[in-house]
């Protein structure tokens, strides 16, 4: 018993490190072009949605946002997440706040609003407020 | 018990439905210009964010923005809110989305994303983040 919960405490992830590790992936996927992996952070729902000019809603709605908007390397640019405040909101929900930066041509910057569910297949965006 | 289970069932008012009687509360208080009884809408702490062109944090300095940025009648106009959609994330928890419209000589319209926490003052917006 106590050594398992030495063990859980040593090598278990915390929900916010398990979070970060999510968004690490992304600038990662994003950042070798590829979309379809980037959005896995997500969740595949209908119920996904994403609030920039306008508001999408559904996964594949919003992955083919992001394929329209990012057609190629010099779209993409590289990603970078800073700033990133991840705040739980009970076991199965966090806040996440941030800034990305699109280092390109035409550089883009921004802040996000996140919220994370954990989900059976991990922790996912289920919203996101970019602006 | 059943009697009781009867009462709740009939009589108290839903999470969503406080949720939005918090939101309806501000609009009302916005529009008689009580900006510190609308504000009273947020939690009042430190930790409280508000993301807008900038991030703001704190109850106070977000207070201080809203007196700033809408220091009389015409600034304020009329506000409403609309399309609001309320998630919840647990029982303490929810995510909701709308759309403001500020009818005044320079109409203004925007959407937000809060999240909301259950306090021992009833349900409070924790994070702002509107654009």
């Amino acid at each position: 018993m106590l050594a398992t919960a030495l063990f859980l405490m040593l090598f278990a992830a915390s929900p916010e490190a398990e979070i970060r590790a999510v968004l690490d992936r992304q600038v990662t996927d994003w950042n070798r072009g590829d979309i379809d992996a980037f959005m896995t952070g997500y969740e595949d729902a209908p119920t996904t949605t994403f609030v920039g000019k306008s508001v999408t809603r559904g996964y594949r709605a919003v992955l083919e946002n992001y394929k329209k908007r990012y057609p190629d390397a010099a779209s993409r640019g590289v990603l970078r997440f800073s700033e990133i405040d991840v705040r739980m909101l009970g076991p199965e929900a966090a806040l996440v706040t941030g800034r990305f930066d699109l280092d390109r041509k035409e550089p883009a910057t921004g802040r996000f609003t996140l919220v994370f569910r954990k989900t059976n297949r991990g922790w996912k965006i289920i919203h996101d407020h970019t602006s």
